[in-house]
This record gives C-alpha cells, sequence and structure tokens, in this order.
C-alpha cells in the first residue's frame, strides 16, 4: 500500500478543508462518471456533474454498458426509472464495475413503493455498492424496517428516524450508506457522520437526490475513502442549496442557481461553510 | 353522498375564488401525481407538479405501473414519446386507475401527426378517461373533424376552431375535454368554460402543453369536479405565464419565471387576475 | 434548376448576411425538424429548436419514425444514449429521410468510446447523411485516425487535430463534416470554413452540442446548400453562447441565456458578430 492510500484511509471525514481538496481534485481531474439513471434525473445529473468539474457518461445499452463501467472512475446506478430492459443493464454496469475495481453508488428512489422495485434493489445490492444513497423512507425500507412510510419517490419520514436501518444495512452490505433529509447522516456501519448543510428547496427540484448521488460517485473517483467520499459530496450540494437559497425566488431559479454555484465555488465558501459533525 | 362531495358537484367552475381553493388544497395535501409520459416533458414536468404543490412519480414499467396508478391522486397519460411497450404501460395504468376510481387525463400529443398515433389515442379513450387535453389540431382530429391541420406535435389551427370537435368529443366519450391555446376551452358536453389567461411564449417553450396537462391531474386529485378542476389547472398555468411573460426576456428565462410563479402564487394575484368566462 | 436554387448553390458560406437570412427563414417558414436524439439531450434540444423558431417533433417509435422523417423538413439522429431498439429507429428514419429528399444530419456521439457505437455510427453513415457533426474525438474516429482520444462523450483533441480526418471523412462519404472545438471546421471535402465564434462555458453545459447538430438539421430546412447551412449554424450557436457569456455567472445562468439570445437576435448582431473565415 502506496503512502499516499494510507493516508488516504486515515483522512478526517469531518475535516472541513478536505471538502475543498475533494472539489479541487474533480476539478482537476475530470473523472469519468457512467450514470445509468432514470430519465427525470439525466438532465440536471449530467450538468451538475459538469458544473462540479466531472464528465458524465450516459449510457445503459447492454452491448456497451460493461466496458463502460469498466473505463470509468465511478458508476451511479439509480432505478428512478427502471424496467425488465433497464434492470438488466443496471446489473451488469454494477458488475462490471466491481469486476474492475471501479467504485459504484446505488440509489434506490421509490424503493418503498413497490415490491417491483424493492426487488431490483435487493438483486442490485447484492452487488457490493461502495455507498448506498437513499431518502429515509427508502433507506428504512432497505434496512427492513417497519412502517418505512413513504410516498411515491418522497420520503414521509425524516432522516433520524432511519438511523438505525443505515447503520444496518451499512454492517449488512459492507457499503457507506448516507441517508438525507434535513439533516444528512452518513455510516459505515462503525462511524456516523452528520451533515447539516443544505436547503427546503432542494425537496422542490425533481431529481436533486439523484443529481447528489451522481455526484458521490464523482467525489469516490477522486477519494480513496468512501466515508469521506459521501460526506464530501454531500456538503458540496448543502452548500450549493445554501447559496442558491440566498440568490433565488423559487425553485427553478433555486436550481439554477444551486448549479451556478458548485461551478464558482471558492475555498473560503466551503471550507466556512460546512457543516459537519 | 356526503355534504361536501354534494356542494362540491355544484360548485362553480368560473368563481376565482375556487381556483385559490384548488392550489391551497395542492400545496395542503400534496396530492401523488402518477406520470406516465413522454421523454422530453418528463423534467419540465415533475418541477412543474413539485412547484405547485403535488408530489409527481414517474413510472412506466408494467411490474409496477397498475399499483402505483391505483395508490395515486391522478394519473396523467401523455403519449408524446410512445412506441409498443410504453404503449402497453399507459394502457395498463389507465385501466388500474379507473378500476381503482382513480381520475385520469388523456394527452393526445401530436395525434394529428401519424395514424400510429391516432389508433394508440382511440385505445386509451376507450378507457375512460376523466379529461382530454389537447391542442386544436390534437382535438379536433380526436372529434373526427376535417382539415385538423397540425404540423408535428404543434398546432395549426385556432383554439375556437376545435370547439365542434371539443363538444362533440366530451358527449362521445363522457370525459371533460379542454382544448388550450390562445383562449382555452372547457367543456363536459353541455357546459362550456373559456379561460383568457396564458401568454404566446407558452408556445416556445417545449412540453408546456404536457406539464399543464399534469397539472390537470394534480387539481383533479384535490377536487371532485372534472370540469372545475380543468378550468382552475389552464387559470393556474395562464396565470403563471402573464407573471413570466413581465419578468423574462426570452423562452428559457419564461420557463424559469413560470415555475417560480406557480410557486410563490398569492390569493390576491389568483383571485384578481383569473380571466374565465 | 430554378433561378433561386442556382443562386442558392452559388451563396458564399463566408457571408455573415446570410446567416442573419437564415435565422430569418428559420423564423417565418418554421420547419418541422425531426429528432431522433439521446435522452440527455431532448429538453434543450428541442427548446433550442423553438428559440431558433422551428418546430421540433421528437419521435422513435419504428410504427412511425419512417411518415415523420419524410415529412419533416430535416431530421438529426444522434447515438447518445442508443441501444438495439433506438438503432433500429434511427437506421428506418435515415432511410425514409433519403428516401424522401429531406436532408439529415448524423450526431456520432461517443463513438470513439466503445466499439457498438463504432459500429452504429458506421451504418449511419452508410445512409447518406448530409452533414456529419462531431466533436474533434468523434471526427477524427470516423475518419480512422489514430489516437483520436475521447473520454466518454468528451474530447481530448483540439478540433485542428480532427481537420484531416474531417476531410476524409467528406470526401469518403459525400457528406458537409463539421468538426466543432474552440475553433469550427466545416468542409465538403474541397472547400473549408472555420468558424470562430462561441465560448468555453459551452462544453460545460450538457448536449450543447447535440443541441447545435439539431440546429443544424433546422439550418438544413429552410437552406439548399449544405455547406453554408452548417455554417450558419455553428454562427448563430456560437454568437449565442458568446452573448450568455456576457450574461452568466456559471453553467446555469449561461445556458438559459444561450436559448434566450438566439431567441432575441437581431440582424445588427449577427452580423457584425459572426467569425466565418
Amino acid at each position: 500500500m502506496s503512502q499516499s492510500e494510507s493516508s488516504e484511509e486515515h483522512a478526517d471525514p469531518k475535516d472541513p478543508q478536505e471538502v475543498w481538496r475533494t472539489l479541487s481534485l474533480l476539478r482537476s481531474q475530470r473523472p469519468l462518471v457512467h450514470c445509468v439513471t432514470n430519465y427525470v434525473a439525466m438532465d440536471i445529473t449530467a450538468n451538475l456533474l459538469l458544473a462540479a468539474g466531472a464528465s458524465p457518461v450516459v449510457a445503459h445499452a447492454l452491448e456497451e454498458v460493461e466496458e463502460i463501467a469498466a473505463a470509468a472512475g465511478a458508476l451511479a446506478v439509480n432505478i428512478g426509472t427502471l424496467d425488465e430492459r433497464w434492470t438488466e443493464s443496471m446489473l451488469a454496469a454494477a458488475r462490471a464495475a466491481v469486476e474492475a475495481g471501479v467504485p459504484w453508488v446505488l440509489d434506490p428512489v421509490g424503493v418503498n413503493a413497490t415490491p417491483y422495485r424493492l426487488e431490483v434493489a435487493k438483486r442490485l445490492m447484492g452487488l457490493q455498492p461502495t455507498v448506498i444513497r437513499g431518502n429515509a423512507s427508502e433507506i428504512a425500507t432497505l434496512g427492513g424496517g417497519d412502517a418505512a412510510g413513504g410516498q411515491g419517490v418522497d420520503s414521509t419520514i425524516e432522516s433520524f428516524d432511519a438511523l438505525d436501518a443505515a447503520q444496518d444495512l451499512a454492517r449488512k452490505t459492507g457499503a457507506v450508506v448516507a441517508v438525507t433529509g434535513a439533516v444528512d447522516y452518513v455510516t459505515n456501519g462503525r462511524e456516523l457522520v452528520a451533515v447539516a448543510n443544505g436547503h427546503e428547496l432542494m425537496s422542490r427540484v425533481t431529481a436533486v437526490g439523484c443529481a447528489l448521488t451522481a455526484l458521490t460517485a464523482a467525489c469516490l473517483a477522486v477519494r480513496g475513502d468512501p466515508l469521506s467520499a459521501t460526506v464530501h459530496s454531500l456538503v458540496l450540494m448543502g452548500i450549493a442549496g445554501e447559496v442558491a437559497a440566498e440568490r433565488s425566488q423559487g425553485p427553478a431559479s433555486f436550481r439554477l442557481q444551486m448549479l451556478d454555484a458548485l461551478f464558482l465555488f471558492e475555498e473560503a465558501q466551503v471550507v466556512e461553510t460546512a457543516r459537519i459533525g
């Protein structure tokens, strides 16, 4: 193990300076991030990745999905508008990523809504996701908890209420699990980190969570430690939301400002505003 | 029949105060609106529903579409980028909605453009849509009129020219029919309501009509009377367009302002600006 | 051959006044542009076409794609999120366009990324595209050059480095070939035109190249000379980017301003800012 990998593993996931370092690495390395994501999320996901410095590629054909996943810096898989064919592509991409040592993130959109989504999410969870990110209803459902709630793709419970489920899920799968909400929680089953950045308007723009999942993948592509990379992506997105809220009137101007903010971030802004506990 | 249902049925569809009540109900009840819609429309549709207060879910897999439709407050079906598989999903969702007593809206995008679209639209029309919303060329085509015109998905005739077709269609199907244009007309085959809100820039943003159809579905989810719910959705969208036109230079800033406006509406603005005749 | 067709053929592709004439024709004729394009690009593509004056129709069903292509003023085919079924639709649409004498443009998105994309692009190239537009890595790959580079769907070489490949490709296929980048080059294998309009933020908004391809198709619909039409589309998009850069902070406001600019263009602005050499 090299010196840098070793220091990487021991980086403090709560150090705001490291959030800035991750963004700097995204901007300088421009990692390729393969997204097998839902139709609704594609526009904002690709634009968010570009704004952050990454290079998105959205592709799902079985004929090429394995090659692309294996060549990418990271993979994001999102079941938001799944069907039979896309599920096969998601599974193939995830398998190829694992085989090639490429980190990958699972976003179990609406897994609480139908048995079909739960079945597909479970198959994907069996393929060693590096990170699982969802809202409280989704993580509670995956963690096997009762009363997971949820209406369609929106959560009806607080992130705090899914904390036990998140920790169980992390221990069971070996993945870092992030449950996002007013406060975000990230855990590897042992450590727990909370992120308090963000703004309520984020829930009024479609696919913000999906785009965040892709940003988590981007951060994984440039950092060796999944716990830190996940925390950094949540902080970056959260601060972008806070900046956007100051500069917007409603959800559409908020979305625009959020993407611009991510592109324009300067060091002091990120380091001084990060709220990691 | 309960008191409230009874009074609901007799609500005056031309009362501007009722438009505000519908928006208030959307904001407080946050109804789940299931959209089986076209790829181009997904982003603006989901964002418009969120801005108005509803909770959108975009899903098309045959494995789950019936469950989601049955659990939703309303369903919107849009044939804009149909193909064989999506058509099966649309039919299954519509059948499930009807069986569960969930209101549903049909948007026959481009039905004038190809025989394939007409065939699919006719099959969907056979499944008791609560509302059919289209532009003049589309409604004229469905009404069986000659010279329906239309170029691709745009209308080449005025909404007034499709008025007879709209009324025939309403009588034939039992649906409320809305034909939108510079002036919008809504009819249940007996009553006719005109809405004069709106702005010409609405035709310069893609999928505004599709998003409107989803907003009509959202209004149906919180109001018992389809004629009123449809009128209210047209008024809300039209006023949003008027507000946006004042605050924008071109179609992209117009789109942003339209979504923000819907989110920010206050009572006086809606009640005083509504033009229902 | 009529007088107008004759003068059309001999129009000087470097005359800025002709760029304005093309935009005026778009606005007055509102040509129908059929797009078989990728999911990520659909929103911006349709909105860009509407802003420029054209009438977009996005459709892919085998049941209708030939009819729509044959009835359109032009067709744009983009392989950005291809799969087996969409490939069949692209081939069918291209064949129908050629048979009906409708000009069509091929956008070989990410053709450098996987053998599958290269295979599909070659099949499409065999169907007499009127124009092929790509970034440097894509055109270099199609031209059979070594070291085409590219990371996912982004180019890693300069447009100048694909100049020979572009000229070879034009001679081999009979198509006008455009390779876009900081400077764009357009060639029919004999003549070569360079366009220096544009801004680097264009590479930070997803699918700008894809939307440009559709704009090229729109220009082909109103002008008889493919070389000129292609140059005009690049100039219009490039100036829109320059105007947008002055009015925006980051990529999301840039995207909005670019679309608005295209809608608002006035004659002097286009004629005086065009940089064609």
